[in-house]
């Protein structure tokens, strides 16, 4: 049964008063003597570092973008229209369409950065500037509402498809999908907090996420931050955690969601669907509803990224391969919408398993 | 079809005249001056070095094999058979028994190690030491032999099961099961280049292998070696590819297949299968008869080795996670016989998925 939070209650963008310790991304305002920009924590150096980037050119932020130092759905929506900002107040207007197409770009499987982009753009049109900036606070304030809306209806799904279980559960998640991947809080990390604040967290399983390890780098650091219970674990071992009855659900994010609940999301998302189905625990997706994108009919006409072999022959710099070696490098991989019990969104449920299509709400 | 070469041509123990132009593990004969060893190559430094290690003592050899200087299940039972013979020859008689326990436990899951040893052992009881360095010899020639003919027999078995497939096959591998992993030619791989020298092979894609990336480090040497066409991939990428029709079969190793044919493997072994059977495509096992074992009535029965945190909070000395987070780590799973097409073994092909049994054989 869900009991969503009055969205009246955390319409502030104030820093809020959950875990969330860090706001990976945000705008500084303008003063008078300098103008406002974006203010990135470099996801590239967590753990061992949280050093915050200033980003005042589009040049720097497609940069950004596809270093990965800003990542997650979410937090590219809000990247991608404070990008259009930026591009509005520093380049000469013959300019700027050609800079926010480039960022439109700058990664093509997430919907959510074109999506911000095309909105403040829009604004930036009918209304210059000024129009532009509250439309890209608007999508950052939006993003914090959503997570808050997210994480109680998908805390509540879970104890309600789980009543047989123990009172408190062990979940598995799979990339970053915390406050790092969104303004505040996130997606699937962001159920998981909520479930340990309900005191109903036995344990978290962490999928570290090669090849960039997101898991190991960000979701564990986010996961110490909050004081869950976790355990770090190589991506090949979740399917036979679940077989084993380690894990009563899974939790995962999502980068695009085609019209019919395929979901396209970090690469090894798929194999743990299959996992799940197998060994019969529940295969969630949590998702803001500007995730879906009803102009894709189904998976297949989803476009994953290849990243190259670089990521992947080397780990963290050290080389793992012999030199002369390739490799396949897609980022992302689809989840058929079959495979899904169902997904969460800041609005509904919807039980893609079982027949409901994203685009029937 | 299947057309096994005869076992006479090949019962010689001198470097074959097949790609594999390494014998990773070999016992080195006692001259006037100096008793035998074993000689074995290091596999922790590659492919950075290829150095050759000199262990005397089953001390030194219970070390090479819990750090995995030595490795893959063929070769561990090589490596516990000639275990006893450097206990009988270097140890009082009062402690080559506790010595010998000591091998043979020294890796809970692949059986050929325990079945090395106890093969070996008894030869030293019945007919003491020349009779224990003949049987351990034995063990090797013979594991020379059967991987031959699991070469010639998978390969054979892939062109039947993929007759309406392209004349040339794209295969895809976990782990290490080459050369490197026996004492020439190895199991899975071997077929892999049988199948390379019949003018069959399109691609190879090559699993990393976390957490120590036996896959990347290994096999991508021994696939550059023998100069076949390959792609390094990361563990998690391969259900998505198999979906997406990049892969015909799976070939994996084994390192224990109980009685109803359940498989444990290498973690994500099962993964694997999993997603071969979502997307259609064969699974094999390749292994040879002296991985069955019969006393293993099913997979549930098989003790699955945790090797602890420190292998997946770093990567190659670089640590990857916050500092005190810990890691699950099991180094193998089980595969269900029901998600296996066939365990080729250097005897037979039996049909698991359509219930034939090893204990039926």
């Amino acid at each position: 049964m869900s009991t969503p939070i009055s969205s009246r209650d955390h319409a502030g963008v104030a820093p809020s008063n959950s875990g969330a310790a860090v706001r990976p991304i945000d705008w500084v305002e303008a003063t008078d003597s300098a103008p406002g920009y974006l203010r990135l924590l470099d996801q590239t150096l967590l753990p061992g570092e949280a050093r915050y980037r200033r980003v005042e050119t589009v040049d720097a932020l497609v940069d950004a973008i596809a270093r990965l130092v800003t990542r997650g759905a979410p937090a590219l929506g809000v990247a991608g229209g404070f990008g259009v900002v930026l591009a509005a107040q520093t380049l000469p207007a013959a300019q700027v369409a050609g800079a926010i197409a480039r960022i439109r770009a700058a990664r093509p499987t997430a919907v959510n950065l074109a999506w911000g982009t095309d909105r403040v753009a829009a604004a930036l049109e009918a209304g210059g500037i000024d129009a532009a900036l509250r439309a890209a606070k608007q999508i950052r304030d939006d993003d914090i509402r959503a997570s808050v809306l997210m994480a109680r209806r998908g805390a509540d799904e879970l104890y309600g498809e789980l009543p047989d279980r123990s009172t408190e559960l062990k979940l598995l998640t799979v990339c970053n999908t915390g406050a790092l991947a969104a303004v505040e809080r996130g997606t699937a990390l962001g159920v998981t907090e909520e479930v340990l604040q309900d005191g109903r967290l036995a344990q978290v399983y962490a999928c570290e996420t090669r090849p960039l390890l997101q898991g190991a780098r960000l979701t564990a650091w986010e996961l110490q931050q909050m004081g869950a219970p976790y355990d770090l674990i190589i991506d090949s071992a979740a399917a036979s955690l679940m077989r084993r009855g380690y894990v009563d659900a899974v939790l995962a994010g999502a980068d695009r969601i085609a019209a019919n609940g395929d979901t396209a999301n970090k690469i090894g998302t798929f194999a743990l669907a299959l996992a799940a189905r197998y060994a019969r625990i529940p295969f969630y997706i949590v998702a803001p509803e500007t995730t879906l994108d009803p102009r894709t009919a189904h998976g297949d006409e989803i476009e994953i990224e290849d990243r190259g072999s670089a990521e992947v022959v080397a780990i963290q710099g050290v080389p793992t391969a012999p030199v002369g070696t390739t490799a396949l490098n897609p980022a992302f991989d689809v989840t058929p919408a079959e495979l899904i019990t169902a997904i969460v969104t800041d609005r509904r449920v919807i039980r893609t398993a079982a027949g409901e299509r994203p685009d029937d709400g």
